[in-house]
């Protein structure tokens, strides 16, 4: 059924959560990867931890917490200004190349963001690509107090959107947020740009493509 | 307060997760370590993500997963048969050096397990390494459908028991399984056994051990 709707997940999705580290890493590793990838690890875990036991913080402060603890992990020496310079990098960072050129041709139906991501966070990484026009929502997990993949942030798209959940497209690169935007009921496209292995958790997406400018046109 | 019951955690604190590599493993791969962590990690992913998504699959179940989309991430080649065979060994880990002596000196209160594994592979463990007569009672996640640090897991310890959160000491060398104790409201030790650095999660626990041979006789 073609969607009414597309909604799109932001970190890692739109935005290369790389970039930042690339930005504003160099002066305190030479791994930047390493650093980069254990960032994005240890900032999922918190995310899915604090939401299991029922606990919030919000996503600025897990990200400045999983940095930390990711510097501590790789004993990197590293200054309070560079942990701060970092942090501020992550409100800005770039969208991968694909993703301007694919907005522009979706132009069959309303286009939103739902992320965990605060809406402070959510709105300077859209206006930092000068993304701001594409949109018409920008949802954030902030609203319900925890994070995805619980069905409680997937349920804030069609609250928001006044659109049925079965008739939204969702599209994320997250493999596991793919899988609970279709656990949730969600028509899903999984975006795997880096040729990732597949693990749906038991919930295949309905397709895949390798860059957004991939997706048929609603 | 002196506890009046302890409960400890399974897979990591008792039992030595690595052991099962160790035991079925070498015929697939020369880096047992890096097949060990992988697969942990991507087993404790699993449960968290299945419980934030409200879908559960057993322990069990959850563990072939980790265990396949680890060998698929490695580029391992295994047979069936050496998959069965690791599968098999999980059944009868090897507990830690200092496991047997501790729970020796531990007589001056009721002991428990509370585990995300199903009652047929926590009984399959502690059987293994002659433990079954310490435990008074060997809970499994399973009743609740759903996997730690979920408070209703937590829960299941004080509901069987019959005896206060807050008069049990929950033993775990999981620091985020530490943290999800005690911001349910136990009496927490950190068993920190490598020398981990901490991540609470904002919930410190009453006091670390290196070694559960130095836990405190309640």
């Amino acid at each position: 059924m073609k969607p009414k709707a597309v909604i799109f997940d932001a970190y890692g999705t739109l935005f290369d959560v790389h970039s930042v580290v690339l930005r504003a890493g160099r002066a305190i590793t030479g791994n930047l990867q390493v650093l980069s990838d254990l960032w994005r690890r240890r900032q999922l875990e918190r995310t899915w931890l604090l939401s299991l036991m029922e606990r919030y913080e919000d996503f600025g402060r897990v990200t400045e917490f999983a940095l930390r603890a990711s510097i501590k992990e790789l004993n990197l020496e590293v200054s309070d200004g560079q942990i701060e310079r970092l942090i501020e990098a992550y409100l800005s960072p770039d969208s991968f190349p694909d993703v301007g050129p694919a907005l522009e041709r979706l132009t069959g139906a309303p286009l939103a963001i739902l992320s965990n991501g605060t809406p402070r966070m959510i709105e300077a990484a859209v206006s930092h690509n000068q993304l701001t026009p594409f949109f018409g929502e920008l949802i954030s997990a902030d609203q319900v107090k925890t994070y995805k993949p619980s069905p409680r942030v997937y349920a804030l798209g069609p609250a928001t959107l006044n659109i049925p959940t079965a008739d939204i497209l969702f599209v994320s690169s997250n493999a596991w947020d793919a899988a609970g935007a279709k656990a949730f009921g969600y028509q899903v496209c999984w975006c795997n740009r880096s040729g990732a292995a597949a693990d749906d958790l038991g919930f295949a997406p309905d397709f895949t493509v390798t860059g957004l400018d991939r997706l048929p046109n609603p």
